[in-house]
């Protein structure tokens, strides 16, 4: 248990998929810390001696587990939960894989591929992808939600107004983030822990690994929220800006081919200068590289950057 | 004339549109430094002494006008033209306007706004938004390109993969930019210089801001590029991320929905917090905040974020 933590919650309390049917393994009063072990998307099916082969015979009614759920006392729809995020405690494993099927040029790749990485857990230093370059590391939760209103179990692979399957990398340590209330009592549950992603998380996965979160469960009355919102405390980039950026563009009348190209172009140029497989770019990319919209007002067409951070190949 | 350029090209010769067709004003040897003085996207019909009835009335066919076009000796299709940017002298004005029928949220905001700047052209601190905040400057020139293969005149409005209307906040001085060359001598030309920009250029206009710049133009032979790519030599954020970001977000199957989703969140959000009208936020959030693609693979929804620099409110 986390010294700042009232309660933990461990990993065999897990749920696949988002059902406000599930009863609440926690009841809390609002503002309760609560430590929550967090395991691996793949839900222990990727271990540290995992090979290429168990890529390719995952089961995905075991994929993104999450660790909860909450019931927050006192939460009523149109309320928000608050969520501050403490400390986390990486484990020093994790894995990247391009799963067929899935990520933003699945066309592209096609087989499947792994990516197994260790890290030091404590000082969390920058991460060897050798013998190439060194990821930088900043944990935060992939998935962090509450339950829907609709009632039946949702796939847990999209995000949602309530939350979900974020994947926004600036979810880290200090920052609070507000989700809006569909059901009485929240029912928050969290997981899909990552040690490192580039926005977009363009091949579908990033640096998974299995870690404890330490969180704040508060509520705001009456907030009537939209969408899920946060507030950083600092600056989101300073872990891996320091050498600049070399940037691809795609430009065109469709974000979604913009965003395609962009990153392809990067993958290539990668590869090229590298003599990394363009697979090995790839999932690079997606571990450390940012998508952006430079522009999206000039029509017809618009401009997005794929922002690859020069400190990871020096 | 600069210390370092061998060569000033007036605002006077300028075009408006793209066409190969058009005479070169200066034919240079790759490795040339040039300074383009930039007239303002308005092409001078917004000054000091406008009010927002001349955004209403402004002449569309004299707008973003580029200074230019150069020649440069050798270059051929297939090649590319490295720009290195360096100093800019801006002139101290700048204005951001709401234009009906142009932005993102060109349906919400439908009356024309304007907002004139005026800023230390010198010591280039945070330009006052009277009362509410300061924004911080980096100047940088929205257009810049290469003609096109295709013959006659084409808008400059939308930018295309020989660059253009690119409105990339972060081609600021040091930076390294690539454009492919598609006619003979590649026909450089620049303006549309901007005092601050937020990635997207959410309202359609950044503080926009006539002013010089010093360029050096050189040759890569045979650099076969699909699109404009660029090197940053350091940060891109460090002039306003400090005290960190407010974001809303979209979260959708369509990014462009997505996009504006978020972008309308942060200025219902920040009127409320600030007393301001919807529409100054708006143009605020333009000149400053960022669009993000935080997640783009997890089916079938996007998540977009838009992120406001909480340093320009404090």
């Amino acid at each position: 248990m986390s010294a700042k933590a009232g309660h933990t919650i461990h990993g065999d309390c897990h749920h696949v998929g988002w059902d406000n049917a599930i009863p609440p393994v926690l009841t809390v009063a609002p503002g309760t810390t609560i430590e929550f072990e967090c395991l691996d998307a793949s839900g222990g099916q990727l271990t540290r001696t995992s090979t290429v082969a168990d890529v390719g015979t995952l089961d995905f009614g075991r994929i993104n587990p999450v660790t909860g759920p909450v019931y927050i006392d006192g939460a009523e729809p149109g309320d928000a939960v608050k969520i501050t995020i403490g400390a986390f405690a990486p484990s020093g494993f994790g894995w990247t894989a391009n799963i067929p099927g899935f990520g933003l040029l699945a066309d592209q790749f096609t087989e499947p591929a792994l990516h197994l990485w260790t890290y030091d857990r404590r000082a969390m230093g920058p991460a060897a992808y050798s013998p190439v370059g060194r990821v930088p590391l900043k944990p935060f939760a992939g998935t962090i939600g509450l339950a829907l209103a609709e009632p039946g179990r949702h796939s847990v692979v999209p995000p949602r107004r309530v939350g979900g399957n974020l994947d926004i990398r600036d979810l880290t340590s200090g920052v609070e983030l507000y989700l809006p209330v569909e059901v009485k009592g929240g029912l928050f549950s969290v997981g899909d822990t990552h040690a490192a992603q580039g926005d977009g998380e363009i091949c579908g996965t990033a640096i998974e690994s299995p870690m404890s979160v330490v969180l704040t469960l508060d509520l705001v009355k009456d907030a009537r929220l939209a969408a899920p919102r946060y507030t950083t405390p600092g600056p989101v980039t300073r872990h891996l800006d320091a050498k600049g950026y070399e940037v691809t563009t795609g430009i065109g009348p469709d974000l979604m081919t913009a965003a395609r190209e962009a990153v392809a172009r990067m993958v290539d140029m990668l590869a090229a200068r590298t003599g990394m497989a363009p697979v090995e770019a790839y999932m690079l990319c997606s571990v450390c590289g940012d998508l952006r919209i430079s522009e999206i007002v000039d029509q017809p067409n618009w401009v997005v950057g794929f922002y690859f951070p020069r400190v990871v190949l020096e």
